[in-house]
């Protein structure tokens, strides 16, 4: 199955288009899983250690707010800084979430020139064959690409995740300050370079049969809301993964244009307001239950717009 | 000491300019490095059997060139995609260029947000804290990374770079076709695109006291040498790193611009046509003197031009 249509299809059995970041910093897990880890007192590296407090963190997290969203993204960078045993847990995370029926999305931002966007995909989407058997990656729904370089580095993470009916979230227009930088800046042939990327975007796409959802998908920043809608107009189809709602100062209420396919047309994503809501409201012994209450406030909002 | 005065320093000592890239494809292995670690005969996981061959095949490679190179640059997806075992043995790899002399460039070509790229510093150069105690990272002397999403998600990278006397180098005009897409495109206050990134590199640049050379660099892209001069008068003291030698098609003879600040302000990198130099050659039996022949043979371009 496409996955413009799996995405279609979990959002409308879940009711939700939330998405929760999971960037877990071994400084700031949930109480509960903290203690329980270290009093496991066995010998072990900081690397070790911390990797079995951090999947212990997300295993609550997800347990805790499961019932009100539809996929979780993990950031690879905070996992990666754990070593081999993050990889691990990393791992062990995402199977989880699949066993909890939410999608994967990757949040890995990579970019590379042909031989290397493949082995990307073979790493986080796909498999790699050897000499050895066959070499299982990370299993994930979707990943997260970075366009810099041009479309002959997103085209070979598309080969490998169309097999597997997963998905590929192209960077478009971010929610943080610098993208003035460089994605901002207009273009001799009309329009900001983000809409040049976008329209990239829509020239990969591949429709799914039942929803029309693409498969190749658009990371839009939720802090810019006018660019919602004029990205909308140039993707048609495309679903959005729109960061910065929360922590960054982006609101639900401003990203209906997002949903103008249908409810899966916009993936809300929320990471430090969900994992961190009990902190927010000074209620820091009630972590799950301030967690789960912030995701579906987050739910209802989204949903009412959709 | 800063980072563009270790690598003035470096490449004067082992007067030579060449990065040596790694990435290894599993079903590629020199023959002598895959018949060693399959006849090891350990039962494990096909992940864990290819990347203990993909170690002592990286390990037989550096030995063999290591008197012809300046650094080695390993390329991260072909490690990520053999999972936490891949990790491992990056790690391993990392710790035998060391131990060679050799400096460590983190092909990882990362992008993200503040905390995101903070994080991402802190796996390959830096190291994270935790309440389980300091978590080591990858020991990277310095990393490449994307400038699609602005200014602000190069800064967090130097902020950890800086202070480990590392660098970062940041993509601006690739070797790839599909540069023409954005990097190519003409902005209306002049200039293309990698143009306005070369500028922002500029912006951020810290020469070292000694050298004068700068610890942010620039990925240059040997494919298109017309591009290496526009570039040097962008930015007179910044490092090049220059892909596309050998099997994309870029010639060293091209590329004298690159060395006006010094002999090190020009890095050739070239992986395929170094590693797999006995193929080419016809001389399959031969793989570590072909490699070795053919890195003697690259070193001798640059240096007479530099």
């Amino acid at each position: 199955v496409p996955f413009g249509d799996r995405l279609a299809a979990a959002v409308a059995t879940r009711q939700s288009q939330i998405v929760l970041g999971l960037d877990p910093d071994p400084a700031r897990l949930w109480a509960s899983t903290a203690a329980s880890t270290s009093a496991g007192g066995h010998a072990r590296t900081p690397a070790g250690a911390a990797a079995a407090a951090v999947e212990a963190h997300c295993r609550a997290v997800l347990d805790a707010v499961a019932s009100a969203i539809v996929a979780v993204k993990p950031q690879l960078a905070c996992f990666e800084r754990l070593g081999a045993p993050g990889r691990a847990a990393l791992g062990r995370v995402v199977e989880h979430a699949h066993g909890l029926g939410l999608l994967v999305l990757a949040d890995a931002k990579r970019g590379d020139i042909d031989v290397s966007a493949k082995a990307y995909g073979q790493s986080l989407i796909g498999s790699t064959p050897s000499p050895f058997g066959e070499i299982a990656g990370l299993g994930a729904d979707a990943m997260t690409a970075s366009p810099y370089m041009g479309l002959d580095t997103i085209v070979p993470l598309l080969d490998v995740a169309r097999p597997a009916g997963a998905g590929v979230f192209v960077l478009v227009r971010t929610s943080n300050p610098g993208a003035a930088d460089f994605e901002d800046r207009e273009l001799t042939d009309g329009g900001p370079l983000w809409e040049s990327v976008a329209r990239g975007v829509e020239a990969l796409r591949a429709p799914g049969p039942v929803s029309g959802l693409s498969d190749v998908g658009a990371v839009v920043g939720a802090t810019a809301p006018q660019h919602v809608t004029r990205l909308r107009e140039l993707m048609p189809t495309t679903p959005f993964l729109l960061p910065g709602v929360g922590a960054q100062g982006g609101r639900v209420e401003d990203l209906a244009a997002a949903f103008a396919p249908g409810p899966a047309g916009g993936l809300v994503t929320a990471s430090r307001s969900i994992v961190q809501a009990a902190s927010a409201i000074g209620a820091p012994a009630d972590q799950a239950q301030a967690a789960l209450a912030e995701a579906e406030r987050l739910r209802g909002i989204a949903w009412g717009l959709a």
